[in-house]
């Protein structure tokens, strides 16, 4: 007898070469290698949903997906992991996958993103892939003060790119954390919110290094979340490059956590 | 008026592209990118030595090189780091230049190197390059034990390959430190030694891995060591796959350190 299958599978993907998570006619993405996977392994339709929607050449180390099917079959999440992984090309991989209740969204549910940005400061022979390299000294205190003032319940309409498919979103985000941290050549920026607009993080990682070069002082930052961004303030045009972006985990509330796992 | 200048260079590089460091007649190699692009800066000929010569695949952190060439251009460090980068291709970079003393010889002076080998537990959308994923289960314990027994003065003619460029080298080799480390889903293999054989490093990580899968003991690895590697032990055909690869570290006598630093 079938029955309503759902699944939660945690992936990891070099976004390098995709135009990105989402599922397009005519465009190489991940969720659609994902899919092809699902239903080549499932032998069925497979409904799927990400938590967070990644731009072209966007990486993840922890995106959240969903997968509901029907199938008769009983459900192994380890078989199901190396199955998909068997399926997949070598720049997606299936960490986890653990049954998840019947109910369970991986994007409406999901309470908190936390994405990475790879700044180098230095030309790199392994990373170029996965940072952004900016070649002028940079001042990284006042990167730091520029950034905690992102925390907090802020409009952040300054740092957003105009969304046709979801123009309702509220630009009101909590950001729950924001921080720089410097680890050898490699600066990075974390920011973990309840949800994201459009180029939003590629967008604060901009400034941020307007601000690391010090032709922004911190204070722009919070008068662009007043609403008061200066005319100098050329915010989509310093949009940071996809490359150095990671989503790098999703959070849910207890409740919607997984019975069984299978995780590598 | 002209005179010799000895620089000594450290070298990061991603070795996948490559057939190895040592310049050869027909093949694109490391040392014959940076031969290029030295000559290209300098508009002379140049000497090239390298303290390791990696093989096809093998990836390096922190190579040193020499370069010594006949130039009456006053020798600026930073200046030449950025002259070579902005002539090498993308996965090979000049990390630091530093004017060495005129009989500074990258190989003979080197008293230790140090190789770091990367296995992988699981499938990894972005280290694929760089690790030998084993899909077995591996025993890391009875593997760090079979690592420390490597430590010391020992004759390694059974770990290494017979090489016709060097048919005289001693296969009497002082290893200072080796060692098994767990770091998440990766299990690294450090060892510094006074110098290697052909192949050496890969032929050992094959036998720790068959420790780990319980098909050897660690006092195998003590007995091929005494030359008395039992039948079963096909060390060659175990060599591991040459993508786990790094040459991390060369070590110098103090005096041999260079004088001027560019370093980035």
């Amino acid at each position: 007898m079938s029955q309503i299958t759902v699944l939660r599978l945690t992936i990891e993907y070099d976004g390098t070469r995709y135009s990105g998570w989402q599922e397009q006619s005519n465009a190489r993405t991940v969720m659609g290698q994902l899919r092809k996977a699902a239903e080549e392994l499932f032998e069925t339709k497979v409904d799927i949903q990400g938590a967070g929607r990644t731009d072209a050449g966007v990486h993840a180390l922890a995106q959240v997906a969903h997968l509901r099917l029907k199938t008769a079959r009983p459900v192994r999440p380890e078989q199901i992991r190396r199955g998909l992984n068997d399926r997949l090309p070598s720049d997606v991989c299936v960490i986890a996958v653990e049954a998840a209740p019947p109910e369970f969204h991986a994007r409406q549910d999901a309470i908190s993103r936390t994405y990475l940005y790879q700044i180098s400061t230095r030309r790199t022979a392994f990373l170029k892939k996965y940072v952004w390299w900016v070649k002028e000294d940079l001042d990284v205190a006042a990167m730091a003060r520029a950034a905690a003032m992102l925390v907090g319940r802020h409009d952040f309409a300054a740092f957003r790119a105009p969304d046709p498919s979801r123009p309702d979103t509220s630009t009101l985000v909590v950001v729950q954390a924001a921080a720089i941290e410097v680890d050898g050549d490699l600066i990075l920026f974390r920011i973990s919110a309840s949800h994201f607009l459009w180029r939003m993080v590629r967008r604060i990682v901009g400034v941020l290094v307007k601000v690391g070069l010090g032709q922004l002082q911190p204070e722009d930052i919070a008068r662009a979340l007043k609403g008061k961004a200066a005319a100098k303030m050329d915010i989509a045009a310093w949009t940071a490059p996809a490359s150095g972006l990671f989503l790098e985990a999703v959070e849910y509330p207890p409740d919607k956590h997984a019975k069984r796992t299978a995780r590598h």
